[in-house]
């Protein structure tokens, strides 16, 4: 007999302990060898006085076995509760959000019956770090942050998933035409990785259209890789366009850890009724299955539940006259994919998970390069301007300011208003005064941490309020910062 | 007879000459009271070395005339050209980007046969601002910048256009569970001037979930307000369930310059072949004529169009055996729409601009609040630690620097790596150490310019290089920034 592969399971708040055990049933009769052990996440935890809905015995349980399958949880109302599902992701390096998305018609309703993609989603960056500052009255700001290794791993994964799974294109998504930096680096690293895979094709699509493809056309995708932002939406518009929101299931993959839940909620108004759909975390269970090796296990389960579906064995969210034979609840669903075990699916084509195939992704991201020659070259200094000094009256004040700097450009919001602003009411109250060692940027010299902390103090002097700053530097001469529309 | 209202026409690039044929031959047989005075901008004047596409004279007509009706041009590839449609935007200040989104199945395919949408997207600020940085060898960012006012007028402008065009509901999206500040803001003032609105239904949506309905349900939708990225994507997803990309047009409009266009390209690879469909740029048109107050004119041309539509005179983009009777080209389409002038469509429902219900939507925002009380009291250093410094060991280094301030926390992509962190495998490179006048949020003192200027001295001093800073301030004792997760 086979050693038990040790897994974390947490039952969940709402209906996650009902789909839970339903789970648990099918895994232990499709003799998966696991050896769960149980902790316990969500509600009561919060409500206990631990603001991250996780105790410390659940942590030791989780990166012991490095394998969680989650139920639901409820994260209560207010109270400065922390998301656990982003408190779990960062901590533990969870960087690949990867969900499946399949339709299922005419058992499931769906405009479409080809769908079968795979979204792979970058999980710990973007603007989800949550990093914002108010800096006036009226301005508020969030920082989008981008690192290469975090899009070097994200990529890498997406291919290497391509080539275990027998997978032919991987599509990237992103707006590098407005955001050329950020979003360009993310299509640049892309690039540089697609060339190492040329057995997949690849292809980029700006986010919008992409999109718009994957709600009007979502049969022409395969694999989709993308940044933390435009993956949560496109996660949802695939999900519901296929109609498999309550039927689908979601891996957050790290390189020691990995976590598998269904992609619902914990729908705590049918909590106990014995009527929830359990599929969705039963996806979860199988990609599981896989990811620990057990790749057999996870074919006999998936075909038996597509059995089950073609049989017309449907609980009350997908029930329709048209396709379903038999309304059942929770457990009688469970022992009807049971029952099915062994079987295989005449509608749909049948899985199978080739033995063997899918030793464990980790992507540690390109080798560290040579470092470029880093320069530090001038400073954005960003005001408060409460008064509404006119960018002319400013440029008055601070243009003698910079020691070896010179005031090159005022900008608002983006947008040049000083010199020569063609624009009739610009906003003042936030302003951006750009000053570099010269104002050509190819003469751009090097200026020290010391002359920008002199102009911020002849700055303070002055009586402005300097609300922060982003130093302007060169890579290797490259320009590591855009110029503002009209600079 | 009436005084013709002097507007600004641009023929554009690719297809744009044939459409604008088309579509002004329309607007004289339709007896649009209008004196069109023609620019030229686009790729001709991007090659004759103006990076802007737009000459001095086609501005002073556009300010003059204050409405613009533009055919698509060409920005050509590479060499800074810059966007046209981005500087007119920002420099004449049009905040409010319109696009109307109706399906019209059967004869333009659909899954949809009831859309009937408005998506008002903010044009000015969020992400597009494309302030962007790279402040370490590996690690880029882009500011998002969210303000009151320019959240205030859009919103206003979303709820005055529900009012004039006889629309029931507005909803607005966000993602304000997760961006609490910028996207909150957002969701504040909404709910703020949604109130000053009894006679609209208003309604809030999670970005992801109301992009999925979007796609799935779009016919529960009415008007959309959302921020500037949410408005791209969204734009077109709509457009592309709706089976419309083809056929709409979309303003941009300020509160003194409105410019109206199509919403497809200029499409080089099919110019001068007479087979363009000129639709787009007809909905722009009749967009314009409501704006400058010509409501029979543009209730003409529109039923003369779908009825056009109805009798199956299509274009090669939209023609099918099934639904088409006859395949025309740009020409002949526009002159069995000008035939039909005076007709009303039998399976669309017919047109109907009341007149004098148009007059221009002005949105300043609210009036000026009182300001509130404005305290700096830390500081948010970021660096470049490119030596792999541990948290541990940076924190020994910098948690006496602080003057009146403490080293309350260090983070990296938002996420805290010390005190006390479980983190395992840290990001380093990229850290930013917040120091607070106090541990305690709630005995916040003011702390001054000069504190912060001094620990960044002391920091210089032992050769760490800060790369950005944040101030951190409180208004009214509300905290202007949001705590990392695990703070």
């Amino acid at each position: 007999m086979a050693i038990k592969t040790p897994i974390t399971v947490a039952y969940g708040d709402g209906i996650g302990p009902e789909i839970m055990q339903a789970t648990m049933k099918l895994l232990d009769a499709a003799q998966a060898q696991v050896a769960p052990e149980i902790i316990e996440v969500g509600e009561k935890i919060y409500l206990s006085g631990n603001t991250t809905g996780i105790p410390d015995k659940a942590w030791e349980s989780i990166k012991r076995t490095k394998v969680l399958l989650k139920s639901p949880i409820t994260t209560p109302q207010g109270g400065g509760y922390k998301s656990l599902n982003v408190t779990m992701r960062k901590t533990l390096g969870l960087f690949a959000n990867v969900r499946p998305c399949v339709s299922y018609a005419p058992f499931v309703s769906s405009n479409f019956s080809n769908i079968d993609l795979v979204i792979v989603r970058e999980n710990e960056e973007d603007l989800y770090s949550g990093i914002e500052h108010r800096g006036t009255e009226e301005v508020y700001q969030c920082l989008k942050i981008v690192t290469r290794p975090g899009c070097e791993r994200i990529i890498q994964y997406a291919f290497e998933y391509a080539r275990k799974f027998n997978r032919k294109k991987v599509t990237c998504l992103s707006k590098d035409n407005i955001m050329k930096m950020t979003d360009g680096l993310f299509h640049r690293v892309f690039n540089e990785i697609a060339a190492q895979y040329p057995d997949i094709q690849n292809e980029h699509l700006i986010v919008d259209i992409g999109t718009a493809l994957i709600a009007s056309n979502p049969e022409r995708f395969d694999v989709i890789v993308t940044l933390n932002l435009y993956g949560d939406i496109i996660s949802d518009v695939a999900a519901q366009v296929a109609g498999s929101v309550g039927l689908a299931g979601s891996a957050n993959i790290g390189n020691q850890v990995a976590m598998f839940e269904a992609i619902h909620g914990s729908a705590p108004d049918i909590a106990g009724k014995d009527i929830a759909n359990p599929s969705g975390l039963m996806h979860a269970a199988i990609q599981m299955l896989v990811h620990i090796n057990q790749p057999e296990i996870a074919t006999l389960i998936e075909n038996a539940w597509l059995k089950t579906l073609e049989d017309g064995i449907h609980t009350g969210d997908i029930y329709s006259p048209e396709h379903s034979k038999k309304k059942v609840g929770t457990r009688e669903f469970a022992d009807a994919v049971i029952a099915r075990l062994g079987q295989l699916p005449s509608h749909f084509k049948a899985a199978h998970y080739k033995p063997g195939a899918y030793a464990k992704i980790e992507c540690y991201g390109a080798q560290p390069k040579a470092e470029s020659r880093k320069e530090l070259v001038g400073v954005d200094v960003f005001l408060d301007n409460p008064q509404d000094l006119t960018a002319q009256e400013l440029s008055g004040k601070i243009a003698g300011l910079g020691g070896p700097m010179s005031l090159i450009v005022i900008t608002s919001r983006g947008l040049k208003i000083w010199p020569d602003s063609s624009i009739e009411t610009p906003y003042l109250r936030h302003c951006c005064c750009r000053f570099q060692s010269s104002r050509d940027i190819k003469q751009l010299q090097a200026v020290s941490h010391s002359d920008i902390i002199n102009l911020l103090a002849r700055m303070n002097e002055i009586g402005l309020d300097t609300i922060k700053t982003e130093n302007l530097y060169t890579f290797d001469g490259e320009l590591g910062y855009t110029l503002a529309q009209g600079q």
